[in-house]
């Protein structure tokens, strides 16, 4: 489990039917697929600059890649729910690729 | 706290001064930033093929795009990582903007 | 020698340094490096995406396709001229790599 | 008409149905859209990073931007091609936008 994106992917499943006038993530919706990827797109090539200016950068550059990063997974959040995927798969399938698994993620969080 | 990212981000940190021979993590940072970040862009472009083609497609479209995110977050964390940024800033971030506190997390996490 | 893109490269290099309030491509400039590449970023998305749509698609998303293109091109161009880079150096290597020489540019271009 | 441009996609063209054992071009059309569009995203991508580390760089730096811009150009045109588009339709759509028309065009062409 992942507190912080499941928490956001259930506030992202309660939004995806809300008014389009009052809220982005149903805005986003509504406009359709493409405009959810071009954001993803949008928001990757701002990760990439935002990195590039971190490289040799400052504190300040280093937060812009954070905040860039957020908006690029906050937009990848978005077009799973769009998709009807569950965030919980691509977690599963990052576990399962590095032997991360559910009962060692359970131990640890339980030993914490 | 995201238990998978989380233990993810720990092997990351652990692989980054790994054997560049034997480890692909170590083998990106040796090979440095621009090396990292063309990946991401790579598994961003993939993404978002894989979306549209899940978007009127089957389980095995949705698979892809389940495989193809999860490459997008974990090429991304290695990026965080090669600029010594906490993965954690990112979910904070977003906890932030979302309203999703520590506080709200943890009672969340008790209720289930 | 690329006519139309010549000439596109000549008003370019004109609007450089026009007035941000009037001229889009002045803007840009006055924006800097990063904004430009972020539009070169986003026009390489659109493109990908109203590719996808096309693939089985008709001539309106086929026309869609020929708007991303340029799109793309021509933010490219502005960033090959922030760069102070002429375009024309992008086409000699384009020749270069296919042995199509300047010789016979010329030849084909009197022969037509 | 765009000369170096139309040669290469008469060259694309000719190379569309050759031996994908023998031809970069062919086995690129053999592989699919997608695979095509994974390259124009890759080299978007690369001509972004090349394009940063020029900002304030030297003559080295820029030959790499010229180098990745026309690996950009080049897939795609490629896409262009696998999608029965002809190239001239971009160049059209970016004379019509700039107001450089075809006798504008002749007329400069005469005149050199």
């Amino acid at each position: 489990m992942s507190d912080t994106l499941a928490q956001l992917a259930d506030v992202l499943a309660a939004r995806r039917h809300a008014d389009p006038e009052s809220s982005y993530v149903a805005k986003l919706h509504a406009k359709g697929l493409n405009k959810i990827l071009e954001k993803v797109g949008e928001e990757a090539t701002e990760t990439l600059l935002a990195a590039k200016d971190a490289e040799h950068g400052d504190d300040a550059t280093r937060q812009a890649v954070v905040a860039e990063t957020a908006d690029l997974w906050f937009h990848s959040l978005v077009m799973l729910s769009h998709l009807d995927i569950d965030h919980q798969a691509v977690l599963d399938e990052l576990a399962r690729r590095f032997g991360v698994s559910g009962l060692d993620e359970k131990a640890a969080r339980q030993s914490r």
